[in-house]
């Protein structure tokens, strides 16, 4: 079975998740500044999103990259990434609503956290379709970064209830460190 | 006339009907859990649609896997398909804002019918086109499971007006033996 | 300049038009027959527009399946059909919510009339190209349907106003002339 | 790493921003003459929006027709090009519905310079990526349309609010020079 309608599917359903999540920016009426302010963190709220979304299909593209073939546990364990960031608009949505308010930024840190682990199983699944000596295990290796930054939402996600600006920072600070591409990879297929 | 739009056409649709189904997932009002709380049966129903979407999807991925040729009643088919998945957002919103109530149960239903009806349809015509001897054929078989699941759907819809439960453990029943892939296909496409 | 990008973001955008048009059939407060009752004519008219839809995404398969390049025009003249198209959920919508009545019958014919021209400038833009002793050009011919389908939408909006059941029958009938795929560019491809 | 894939999920996001847009034209109640009147400047802004984000499309597809490899930098530049576009449909729905008033033109002049700077940089990075001699530098030129249609957005800003009409008329006129396709590119390519 070929990667290419996964590759195909997955883009799809991510350009979709990373666009309609601009329609929760939804038309003020009114056409002054003060109709504008309310939108701000519903705005700051959709570029956070836009930059997880985002790192998820670099790191996806970069994944399937080094991919031989998939097989059914694999479309399974793609359309499981896909259903948790299929909740990022409503996630987005209700956080800037809410201007950033302590269950909204817990439940984010949840979704975050479920599809990091949703990522690492499909990673799981295609190391173990094709062994463990594959140019793909190589390439992944142990994926330091990706347990730290599930570690990371853990913990911001019971922080949440004490300080939530900090557990907020957490989530940008991680987005920040992804935000530089997975060299990794790209290191072993070059070589 | 190559399938490779037809593909790219029906992985298009089936991304964008999985993807605004979480539109009906309305973001809600306040912060608190007491928002979140009806919102659970709307996110309940999500699950069970977008399983069976991913269904649909992956059985499409396997039946065109051993397509050769398409042409215009093939293409027609395939439309008609979609046209019944095109209607999951519709039936999934309205199953989950009524809390899995008697008569939005029978409706699923009845879309869960006919969606595998229009399935049906879609390897008849695949077949004729390709042939009763064909490697298509052999992998598709008499498609056992297939019937079966109308059948099961076509029993659980009058089921609902005398107990909706009963009927909806049917949908999820029949959704979770899909859950494993197709292998007679993949198992003929390997020999 | 391949084709191949023209042909993936023609089928993104109808994918999207023929799928986001069911957001029209808005899910009802309340789950008994009469609340699903009013929906009936936006059902209808959405079936209406998902086969003219089809009609157009399987005359456009064909279409570009005999083209061997194209240019900065064609590219233009591909966007304005998507254009008409993307007209397609609004006046599906207005024509279901009111009833059939008569403004919107008549508007609908309209977009109709103008995205069989927008298709014919297409058809122009692309012969103008590949010349007209082309097999493109043979395969086209001089598209007798296509003209008499825009004759008849030509008609059936002033018809609207004296009779709208019967402009809307014309509508009608012209998508059933349709649902047969365009054999002519096949039997030339095959030629 | 290959374009293939940031061709194809650049062509969904566009092909969802192009189409979502048309979903600020809401469904009126009512069947006559009147209710359509208030949404002609809605249709004017979503027509003045549908060319704007077709010349992107064709100019990107121009632009990745000249490149030969992708890294990461040019996807996380591409995305933030796409960020911006993704504004596309506030901005005009918000111009739109106040009928062309002062703030709305100038916040869609912002978004418009934003997006066009996006594009510079994305050129840049892929300059820097093929060599200040490749095909792609060449083909693509000191680019002085693009930083003029750039300079005419800037100017339109603050144009606004004086003469918000002229500023209107700068971005139509922008659009207008650019319906003509990028011929640069096509003729260093064919040379």
């Amino acid at each position: 079975m070929d990667k290419g309608r996964l590759e195909a599917f997955s883009d799809g359903v991510i350009a979709i998740i990373i666009t309609i999540m601009v329609l929760e920016l939804k038309v003020p009426h009114g056409d002054d500044l003060t109709v504008l302010q309310p939108l701000i963190p519903v705005l700051i709220s959709y570029v956070l999103s836009f930059v997880y979304v985002g790192i998820y299909w670099n790191n996806h593209h970069h994944l399937l990259h080094a991919v031989k073939k998939v097989n059914g546990p694999v479309l399974w364990a793609n359309l499981h990434l896909l259903f948790w960031l299929s909740l990022f608009p409503f996630v987005t949505g209700w956080m800037g609503e809410n201007h950033f308010s302590m269950l909204p930024i817990a439940v984010y840190g949840c979704v975050l956290l479920m599809a990091a682990i949703a990522y690492y199983i499909l990673v799981l699944v295609l190391i173990r379709l094709h062994g463990w000596d594959s140019r793909l295990a190589r390439a992944v290796g142990c994926d330091v970064k990706g347990k730290l930054s599930a570690l990371a939402y853990a913990l911001a996600i019971p922080l949440t209830f004490f300080n939530h600006w900090l557990a907020l920072s957490i989530y940008v600070g991680v987005a920040l460190t992804w935000l530089v591409p997975d060299r990794r990879i790209e290191k072993v297929l070059v070589e």
